[in-house]
């Protein structure tokens, strides 16, 4: 959507035919049923008439004039054809509309303010909550009412997320967007489901393009991680069908998986794939992708993981243990300040991780660094790693750091290859979860301990006929 | 629940143990955390050591806590368990604590309140909205995490519904219970499904006690409503499968039904219905019923008949005219003082419309009255009678009124027998809503039309003869 | 297939319009191609220019010509619509003509004899069987190409099965359809369903019908047998969706039972019935009913037992015991005369059961008399008694002799009002069956065994004062 | 399964244990019974104290014993589970097993034969053909009874008609499966199902595997394949739930397409597909391909082609045509020794179709050779292409040859890239059927009928300048 483009809902037409008070809505609505007189049912508008950027903001205004009330199904639709079919600008200009109008009533909201000042009790504050709440609101719960509305707000807020940073104004219009998918995707109205080679291809297909940690790539990848020692699960909803929310995928492994190469090998045929099933006992969550970007900021995974866990245990009650293997995505920007010179030479080299003399070398240093990197706090915003944050917020532990357990190009380039296992054991699930919220407390391993122990001298030694090597 | 129940939440207990601001709440979560450590999982807590009425109250509060962020499901799950099995009076106990607490932080909420009152716009507008929002709906959002979550809060609703003129306080629970379920319930998310006699047992269960309007007597009379020449159909939604929100009955007839007698009659075998579902050129509908009470005040009825009549068309396309056949339940109420001493005497004869010169006498006069009634506006709010106020605004026309459309002694007490004929025709149906809307133009047939023209003197000596009679 | 077979058919209506070798099998379907050149699709065919039962034989002869192998599925449709609207006699002359001609060819299985006969091999014996196949057979199978031709075929052999006596010529035909329907309604095609309250009411109305054991009275009486202390299942065939091939319904209670009453009454709420439900340790069978008259002799009974006693054990691991609770239909019959005459003329008066000193003084004798009744076995031919043959025969074991089981007066008039265990044990269940195929040993109880071992002696002397008493 | 391996079915074991009259059978029950007794359930025999293939044919005498009456599906789910684990030797013995032993008693099978050949009646004929049924199929019925069963027969037979050359003696195997297979397999009981991107990954994968016609090159080609201008439907059977037994491939165009290329073209995005969609007057069917090798002889292309047919009818109002465009695999082998020799070497260099020059002199004389090559018949074969018979066998016509209608190198190897139009045309379908089946006539169109009109003189001068170019 280029710059010239969003000149055009500037144009007097942008400015709100429609008022604010509900008393100009009703005029508004005259407006439209002297339309629908004469013109019979609005698919029947000529549609060289009316501007369809107009017309979209048009029936939004009567989706909460009376005739929204009557009739509020099919002026929904029929928004819903206009919105499919307006270009961009016009979007633009309709998504403006929406924000900059549909505000609450200012005289009665103004009384309910001052009520509430001059007497802060119970009533009047229920009174301006009412009073506050946005018109705008109810616009689009009434625009959820066309067949697949919900499917179109959630692309809707996807559209206006991208739209953010120049069009500030259309701020409001997000909040109230995610405060509404925020109440209809509440967990309660999730499905989880299991995703396997019996699924219908269309939603497969979604995975595929949806997988953010470890790319699927293509049909036989993807049929390698649901075979036979591997779940996957995803959260659906209702009114989104054939739409993952979120989904995760497990491995069915013997000990706890510290590299992600053994995970996605795809080396095994099904009968050995049955018997590495039956022989598990730990449950690896190697990778979580949210998959809505009309979601963002919903949560859903920390619900996602944990029924899992309880569906795995149910499905296979031989399972000891529940881990993920997670990368570090923040790690190398955080650790290159903090390297010694040799290291960070080393580091530099294409295939450093290939010369065993090096990563040895460099092992251990980097495993106490990283541990440090994973316990350390931002103050007031607690872990700086982001997955780190989210698992240790969910009440796992941390529990193990796995030295060249990715040496994909983007492991190597986030982590210096490092994976990670958050172990989620249900004794200790809460009890970890209330002391990192209390104060940030991590909770971790004796491994993990031992690492953060560790001496920090003989680093620099280690690497002493390093250099001369390169 | 009785009087003597109530004393309960007045005690301590009912204070709310638990404070208003959010860094109390967080105080909560502490103490909540501190048990947690002790006692492991909340299960595992001795019911002896606490309340249970105390024991939901500080669940609730722990669902806003940091705890509800991370353990939500669970927290709601147990929260659920123990509301169920609470009695009448610690029930109310907890609905107290509820409505009386999880208000907005008074600070920020005052704060924001003068900031727009010195400048009100558009932001802080929506400071505002967001300062004043009821903590309380994000608790109900909460409790709806729990599997039947959103089943338990219908019938929480439909029980404080039965409370509220004796606890007044309960005002603002309801309130934030009605709006979210009108948001979780909207017509999006709803799924039309066609009931017959394939439908489970266990959902016909419910058509047999939620039927509103002809009573079906039984598993036989309900096969009858169920036959080839009728339709059912009700709207579901996806949290509470099996459980019917509304459903509506439609009876595939040659020519506009004028008599409950006939459509009710279980005369008719297989094949005949199927016969006459042929031949048939109009659909009635003759009951419509709302299911839920925790659903109160939230509108299905008008959504769902436009469906049905979508649905019918495609599946019937021979069907020419859409009607319903309904009652008029106020006219007795209205009419009394309207009539003539001699008509009042004729109607408190018991069987007055089995005798033929009786009834004739009184039919023309009553069939007048009745369209005065109908067409009779109060001021500011629109038609006297509840059903044609109701599908007036849905756009129906008035189209006919029966005489004797339904002589059980409901119908004869109601409406001395009178069943009238609303017409909803796709062509005009959102003409007739706009008038109405607009000033309570109520649209009518020619035939109503003829009736409110007639004229008022014969009525009289009409009844020349009668009084002798009896 | 030679032209001296059309002998056979020699009786008027058996009068072939239509001929019996293939040939002439040819130049039927000549005939009416040029039918259908002229008419176009059949369908089109005035109805008063054939009469209804020619067209039909004219189909299905027609079903097995060259036109049935290229548009099979629409004369079986078209033979189909006319089945269904000829009258009684027609569909019996159908039916004679169906079981008159259709035979093998006469040349090619008499060549096929004597090959056998002259050198009777593995070869000769698999081409003498397939010159002997009725060519009736493939026409069935052909008709089965029509939607709902399965369950026309049914329907088809349960009137079959009526007019057999009376037309012994249809045995042929009967013959050929058993064998068919027992193929096609192989335990392999078969599922097991749970019928409970969520059971479409369109299959849970067939329960009420077909129920032939302990008649349900009514929708009331069938959902206390399908209430949470209940279990019902029964076998479905795909090509009969919604139509229970037979069923079974099983009681969850605490030791086994003897009394039918006990097992119906409707006495306790959802809660007490959950609770039994949990706290049983017995599922006792008391009820097993075909469904289909159409599939006599095909026999479900057996596998739908023991699949039942396996879904169970999983569902309800407590299950400790197995059980039917059976009724004895032939005891009365086979007792009369080894009564004494006492007995007799106690058991004559009309409610000697609940005259507590004669049932006493009855007990004992007839205990005795049934445990003889129920191990006696006709020569050749098994178990005496039906339902003992049948239980015995799947592996069951004759476990206890109830005293006044079933005091309904069915129950009275069979047996006196006794009912019996039939214990159904994992451990047993092979071995007792092999016995009693071997040579009719019946696996039974302990208690049985004391029964049968009781001196007969005091029997008499019991009576001393009853004779008076009358 | 190499010649070695048939060794081991030779030695003793191979010889029945299991004699051949119901007596006998009797006594290998009689043993059985005393293993089940000794060893209690056969699961729990040790696996060293038998040999599996022998294990194997006792279960299967089993299966007719009467333990197999009492626990037939027990005893079938242990063949199945022990016949899965069989190695290909010992597999190749339980089959000749199968098909040497199981024969009719011959004593009965005799006295039947003598009594027909004494007196043909129907009564004597009924009578032999129940004597003649091999025991063999009840074996296989009851085989059928184990969870997978029908899947395990129909891989049985796809083994053994693999074998039946270097094994001639499992004819009678192989004939019995079929019997069944055709009779269980009967169109009444195949669902046909709408194949598109929302069904099964694991369905779709078949369709790779199995597509015969036009091979699927991976996932990408086989979403094309079920585009919105596509439809795909199969046939399946409720006993092998997501295993397609047939489907075909039809594309949604405007006129007849006459080029494979263009309907296998990746070019068109999914608002293009489904305009195409929209516009489309013709289905061309441009693949069919059978999927169960086990079901070999059993056909169902004709039934599937003709429901197609209809179904679109419904779903799309506006297709004008129904056709295939179909490959001609014959005609290079029958056309070779009737071509000029010009034209033979013309049609060797290796791109010949490329140069216009040369494939418009070729142009003429081919389509009139194809067109004689597929209205040709051999004499009581019928039509010599086997693609034509199918067609034509089910009435369609023979509509247009295409020049160059498949380029790829095996429509050049087959048929010097000539693909052909059989149209289905619901009117003449019937008549086309009776006129083919009475002495091969076959249905052509106008412009085939041309070709075959042609004068063939001018070949010769078309390639007058041809020979100097190569």
């Amino acid at each position: 959507m280029g710059e010239h483009q969003i000149a055009a809902p500037q144009k007097p037409e942008a400015k709100p035919v429609f008022a604010r008070s509900w008393m100009e809505r009703l005029r508004v609505s005259r407006f439209w049923s002297s339309i629908a007189d004469r013109g019979g049912r609005f698919a029947a508008l000529p549609a060289a008439n009316i501007d369809p950027g107009e017309r979209a903001r048009l029936l939004a205004a009567a989706l909460i004039s009376g005739r929204g009330e009557a009739s509020g199904a099919a002026v929904a639709r029929e928004l819903h054809a206009v919105l499919t079919a307006l270009d961009p600008p016009r979007r633009l200009g309709f998504y403006r509309y929406l924000a900059e109008n549909f505000q609450p009533d200012a005289e009665p909201l103004a009384a309910a303010a001052r009520a509430y000042l001059t007497e802060p009790t119970a009533g009047t504050a229920a009174r301006l909550a009412e009073a506050a709440e946005p018109v705008r609101q109810e616009v689009l719960r009434r625009m959820n009412m066309s067949p697949g509305g919900t499917a179109m707000l959630v692309a809707m807020r996807k559209e206006i997320l991208g739209l953010l940073r120049d069009h500030p104004a259309l701020q409001p219009l997000d909040a109230d967007l995610k405060h509404l998918l925020a109440s209809w995707f509440n967990r309660g109205f999730l499905e989880l489901r299991r995703i396997d080679w019996n699924t219908p291809a269309a939603v497969l297909d979604k995975l595929i393009a949806y997988e953010a940690v470890h790319e699927i790539a293509g049909w036989d990848d993807l049929r390698r991680r649901l075979a036979a020692d591997r779940r996957c699960f995803g959260f659906f909803h209702p009114a989104l069908p054939g739409e993952p929310l979120i989904f995760v995928e497990v491995a069915l492994v013997t000990g706890l998986a510290g590299s992600v190469k053994a995970l996605l090998a795809r080396d095994a045929g099904d009968d050995e794939q049955r018997a590495r099933a039956a022989a598990a006992d730990t449950a690896i969550f190697y990778s979580i992708s949210n998959c809505q970007d009309g979601l963002r900021g919903i949560s859903f995974g920390n619900f996602l993981i944990k029924q899992v866990v309880e569906e795995l245990r149910i499905e296979l009650p031989q399972l000891q243990r529940f881990s993920t293997l997670s990368p570090v995505p923040g790690f190398c920007a955080w650790a290159r300040a903090r390297l010694e010179e040799t290291e960070r030479a080393a580091l530099e080299r294409p295939d450093w991780w290939e010369d065993a003399q090096v990563s040895a070398a460099l092992q251990a240093p980097l495993l106490k660094l990283c541990a440090e990197y994973l316990t350390s706090v931002v103050k007031g915003k607690g872990p700086a790693d982001p997955v780190a944050k989210f698992h240790l917020g969910n009440g796992a532990r941390l529990e193990r750091i796995n030295w060249l357990g990715n040496v994909s190009p983007r492991g190597l380039a986030e982590s210096f290859g490092m994976m990670v296992n958050y172990l989620y054991d249900i004794a200790t699930i809460e009890a970890n979860h209330e002391a990192f919220v209390r104060d940030w407390t991590i909770a971790r391993s004796d491994e993990v301990e031992g690492l953060l122990a560790e001496a920090p001298a003989p680093r620099r030694r280690r690497f002493g006929g390093l250099a001369s090597r390169s």
